[in-house]
């Protein structure tokens, strides 16, 4: 993208309505806009961000072997009057009356209608295992939206439901989803901590949520320090095909202590050796729920033996709006967000200081041409001073600084803005360190 | 996707409320489901397609230069106050209230909510042009939602709108957006017309809509066989950047004759040398309306002189959803769906004709190996028989059949399901010969 013609409005003053780091940064930056309380449009910047994050998000669900569908944002009182959930929901539920008078609702999550559409389509125990997930917006009509995309009310969720002929199988689902989440989040270069936690609304009888490490975090946080030492991803790391890594993998995840303040255990704590305190932010949240949807919306297939049978459930939810928020929480500085590599809405910025100098024009124009969509070309009139501060601003993993004297000498500056690193190398050298 | 552990609920019978062939074949091949009247859950057969009409959309918006952000589902009814089309719309949108007693409303198009971002963000005329488009979720509350996802309820929409200095200009960001959609319906494998159109509710001064040839289409369409003689794609057709290119290109869309039948014109169709008519479906629709939302809504730019003018706009929308349905109608017969290339779930189904015949096991599997996620593994135990019905009504455009026969020799069959043309080839050369 050029960004003499790309939409991309930053902001020089910090918004007045903005509390916190990354709601703050995201206006400034130019990623989002409000379009009613907590609402928001996704502008070329943040929606770049959202789709890497959607992306990596559905790669791990499909490692795990779960369907991608998509459900509708609108849905039917009637299944969550069958559910009992329809009164139950309170104001958070957005409540809506179509043309002719019939009660429709904006989803705040989709137990109701992934069973319904269970019920239609499976009838046997041959047909199980199913993990069906989407990733659809959502709606909880929030009383004081606040914290950007952190607690808005219109959001971006994955939601995935596992169905299980018992319960034996149901833990196995329960454990490969445990699983493509932390995979998930280490991806997205956060360091993650399952944490067991209440069922609440949903209900049920397991629950562990996902809280990522960030200094501005919502809750403070203690674990162990084995934590930190796990890789997801490396070669020696865990299948989601071996029942026999699944187990380890929910012993490690199970034993070490880690606990929010709210369930916090002195006495357990005071037994750990290698002790991590920290803040952090509520990124996902899994449940395991047995058969209570299956049941009161009357969901069976065909057991082994021909009587019906109520599948075991569970549901799976990562905030994926929410994790451009968290993400700058846990990543950034004074001057503004560090993109993680695998998120970053390009891998680097080209500041080209002296626009209409015809090397520097030259040399701007042949990086942005090798880079492609993967750069952002700072092509306008603009200081130095002004496109250094932008740059930092957004976050771009790598900045290709081009000035007249270094272009002039064949070099350019590459620098590193997790680091601050800057060294200077030739636009070849910059391109392959870029990779 | 292995068959026998997807979620792929085919249907034996015809549904009775599916009065068309796209409804009809939609859900019994398993591609979505009703949840409520006019309102459908993609499977993931059909969110394949889904995704596959969307990344075309996609890659020709950007081809020409249009710039993707995402805008909420959820609009204030404020924005439209502004414009004057709050009360104008009637029954069709669909307004709420949430629990603040604000009046909110599910976005049936957004040319208010982009001119609300605009004006808030582009202040000089040296930003200009800029076209935004969004593929995003709409909802319009038909009286009689029918004809599944053709006439739906909750649809999904690209919509792009472009805002310009002045009326010259304007026509230029018009004629790119007419090359991008004949481009995007020509990848499809569809035979799209551009007809002259009245403007309709967003009112304005120039118009397109874009019909497509299908058999069983909803008007009666008259038009010059010069338009079957275009190439969009081709190496020798337009470029979006080249003004001369966009005003041959838009000489060749609006000389030769196009009519629906409300527009026909029988004294100037009597001239046409090369006559041709059939049925047609609308999948998008273009206006240019100047500076209708622009000075309702008090937009403005900084001009040259420094003083504020009111930019001129256009909208362009295609029917993402709707395309699923219309590409259907275009294209199948008696046994089902022929999806094109393009847009295929998958570009071939392997059909292992005798599950648990090691050879026929190994080679399949062999197969499924090499096409990964391009290929759908029918793995079940059913008769052959069946396979090849449901083969048929998904509409692969490839289809391998693994015998046991066939496969002792090396052999597999390939079936090209367009033309029913079938060869006796090795896996090898069929591989080769999907691509």
């Amino acid at each position: 993208m050029r960004l003499s013609s790309g939409f991309v409005p930053t902001l020089k003053e910090t918004p007045n309505e903005a509390q916190i780091a990354s709601h703050r940064l995201m206006l400034r930056a130019g990623l989002v806009r409000q379009t009613s309380a907590g609402i928001y449009a996704w502008l070329p910047l943040g929606l770049r961000v959202l789709r890497n994050i959607e992306k990596i998000v559905r790669e791990e669900q499909n490692r795990a072997g779960a369907q991608e569908i998509l459900m509708p944002t609108i849905q039917p009182a009637d299944l969550w009057r069958e559910s009992g959930r329809y009164e139950d929901y309170g104001k958070e539920m957005l409540r809506i009356t179509d043309r002719h008078e019939r009660d429709m609702l904006y989803g705040p999550t989709n137990e109701e209608m992934v069973t319904d559409l269970f019920r239609q389509s499976v009838k046997s125990y041959k047909e199980l295992p199913q993990i069906l997930y989407h990733i659809q917006w959502k709606f909880r009509d929030e009383v004081r939206p606040r914290f950007g995309v952190m607690r808005g009310r219109e959001f971006l969720m994955k939601d995935a439901y596992s169905f299980d002929l018992d319960q034996e199988a149901a833990v196995v689902s329960y454990r490969k989803m445990m699983l493509a989440y932390m995979r998930t989040f280490q991806r997205m270069g956060l360091k993650a901590i399952p944490m067991e936690a209440d069922t609440g609304p949903i209900g049920g009888d397991l629950s562990h949520e996902f809280i990522i490490l960030a200094p501005t975090g919502e809750s403070q946080v203690y674990f162990d320090a084995a934590f930190e030492e796990i890789d997801y991803l490396g070669a020696g790391s865990f299948s989601h095909d071996k029942p026999e890594d699944l187990a380890r993998f929910f012993t490690e995840m199970t034993t070490h202590y880690a606990a929010t303040d709210e369930k916090h255990d002195t006495a357990r704590w005071d037994k750990v050796e290698n002790k991590r305190e920290g803040r952090g932010i509520e990124v996902g949240h899994i449940f395991y729920f047995g058969t209570k949807y299956t049941k009161s919306m009357n969901a069976t297939v065909a057991g082994p033996d021909g009587k019906p049978v109520h599948p075991e459930m569970g549901s799976y939810g990562i905030g994926v709006s929410r994790l451009v928020g968290a993400v700058i929480e846990a990543s950034h500085d004074d001057n503004g967000i560090i993109w993680p590599d695998s998120i970053a809405p390009f891998k680097a910025a080209i500041l080209n200081l002296k626009v209409g100098d015809a090397t520097c024009d030259a040399m701007c124009e042949q990086l942005y041409a090798a880079l492609g969509d993967d750069a952002l070309y700072d092509d306008r009139t603009d200081r130095a001073g002004a496109k250094f501060a932008e740059a930092d601003l957004m976050g771009h993993p790598w900045q290709i600084v081009v000035g007249p004297r270094g272009a002039a000498a064949g070099m350019v500056e590459l620098k590193r803005r997790a680091t601050g690193e800057r060294v200077e190398v030739t636009p070849e050298e910059a391109l392959s360190r870029i990779g």
